[in-house]
């Protein structure tokens, strides 16, 4: 079963990386950009084919591993 | 208008950084780990509102900045 999990940092943590590529943007000459946030994108192949079980395994991951739940939020979707 | 990048290495590309979260994952006892690729979301706040006029800069984006497209492949979505 395919897992795709976003990391994001949470709203307010400043984000250096966003604000790199915004200015980037900028000098490029792409106008009108307001804002740019920049997270993770993980995908988990997993040889769990329950849905259940392969969430509550993949939160654990994320808890664990994957986010920093101090300053990133993540979501974890399930590929059917 | 909100814009959703995903960038990934395409498949057949080495993912070091993936790798490296299945080792973590299986010295942390997390088991069927069968593989993990790693990506990049960028999020983008645009001030254009025509959705398909927001797609083309944004893909322009991606191939001039975003994405490096010898490595690594790129879906857009805008948020309505």
């Amino acid at each position: 079963m395919k897992v795709r999990v976003d990391v994001m940092l949470k709203s307010g943590v400043l984000d250096p990386q966003g604000e790199a590529v915004r200015h980037a943007l900028g000098s490029l000459g792409f106008e009108g950009v307001d804002g740019v946030r920049q997270g993770k994108v993980i995908e988990l192949d997993l040889a769990e084919t329950d849905p259940d079980k392969a969430r509550a395994s993949v939160t654990e991951m994320c808890e664990k591993l994957l986010a920093n739940t101090v300053i990133e939020s993540y979501s974890i979707s399930l590929d059917t």
